[in-house]
């Protein structure tokens, strides 16, 4: 394995859920955006955003819509948004239409961006010796979201980054070995989920900080479980808040896959 | 600024399209597959997987797909894969229904799953002193990569990530001003596209190396340009290609955002 200071922090890497009560510094806090902003992006569109929570009342109010004590919490809290409008605005304010700007391709694009960003940003803090979660719960709420962060159409909260002191040690949690997400040329589609045995008993001897220090199921029940189990949740209203932002407009299951006019 | 060999390589980040013929070491290899292994993941559930293609004949194909020279040439080409389809067997074999495999959410967090890893990996790349550049083009034919790759249903391929010892020095690609990115607690809306006008004479003075040298046009102009002009484009065939797979299936726009039985 090679080894340097970034590629150690990188195989080390566990979110942290605990945080010191400290802010980051504004020399941080400039560093990590810098750094979000020289991510790559598709096409030279810049298509995100970030929106950083110092207020306390929204720093509540997320930590509500997520149910995470840490969300909002001590640290720093970042929403990257996927971002549209601004190209929307240079277009309309030269006088174009939208273009493109409705189509799930260019949606796409855009959240790709905006994730990029995330997992660059985190790899920056970690690198500084700061800890971080990234927070797909902002999307349990996403309509509250929308109005909390006052987000114009062409705009999406995709995912939140706490970032801080690490206040705790998690252990590294053990993922899936390569022989079953890597492969040469083509996709073996041979599965077999016992062979994932050795696996289940490794992931076994985790022990989740979450959760009273207590040890975790095996992966295949996981799976098997209540994290994939049928049955609507809030989330689900990501399509409603999706075309009610006025993305994804031909994402329409069509089988046309057309764009919009 | 913080400084240290993460960031320094992140702030200097630039796509690389030239890569000496030279290929990736085994050690090189292994670390950043690894480094994609421990990348956050949603709910741990690990839902990405990795195709390196090596098969002459598959690279030529990917060029194809892409109109890229660099994509498939030298280096080394990675297919990053959304993958529902091992978790769905994991479910089916233990007798259980795919659950929540179908809906959108969950769709969108194995696109931020495979996402986030291919940030990591370039970062890793980078950090031993290889380029890469992130190759959004494979969707520029969904269909083919699906084929190509042997895709199984609940999979789709989301971006390619080609790795190598670059061989050209491009400039640093200037991005938008943080003052238009960045937002403290609210988005704010009042954008003024003549507000980028400082921005659009810098970004006249890079030359793209992609395109003989010439200096490119301003951001505001290719954002009114081509890239975002109307018209079907087989990309957008994505939309078929993600129900065909048996993804986002209550994707549908009907406004109820219901979960698929």
């Amino acid at each position: 394995m090679i080894e340097n200071e970034t590629i150690k922090h990188q195989l080390n890497h566990k979110s942290i859920r605990a945080f010191k009560d400290v802010s980051l510094s504004e020399e941080q806090l400039t560093t990590l955006l810098e750094v979000a902003r020289h991510t790559s992006t598709s096409m030279f569109m810049q298509q995100f955003s970030i929106v950083h929570i110092t207020d306390a009342k929204k720093r509540q109010a997320i930590q509500d819509v997520t149910a995470l004590n840490y969300a909002g919490g001590n640290g720093d809290l970042f929403i990257f948004v996927l971002d549209l409008y601004r190209n929307q605005q240079i277009r309309q304010q030269s006088g174009n239409d939208d273009g493109r700007l409705h189509t799930t391709d260019i949606f796409f694009q855009a959240l790709q961006d905006t994730v990029l960003a995330v997992q660059n940003t985190l790899n920056a803090a970690e690198s500084m010796g700061l800890g971080g979660v990234i927070l797909g719960k902002i999307n349990d709420d996403p309509q509250k979201m929308v109005r909390l962060l006052n987000l114009p159409p062409l705009t999406l909260p995709v995912l939140g980054l706490q970032v801080g002191v690490p206040a705790q040690k998690p252990q590294l949690k053990p993922r899936l070995p390569l022989a079953f997400t890597t492969f040469e040329n083509t996709y073996q589609t041979g599965f077999k989920a016992t062979d994932l045995k050795a696996y289940d008993k490794v992931v076994r001897t985790y022990y989740d900080l979450r959760d009273a220090n207590r040890r975790i199921d095996s992966f295949t029940h996981q799976i098997n479980g209540k994290k994939l189990a049928k049955g609507w949740l809030k989330r689900d209203e990501i399509v409603t808040v999706l075309h009610q932002q006025g993305l994804a407009l031909d994402f329409e299951g069509d089988g046309q896959g057309g764009a919009v006019d």
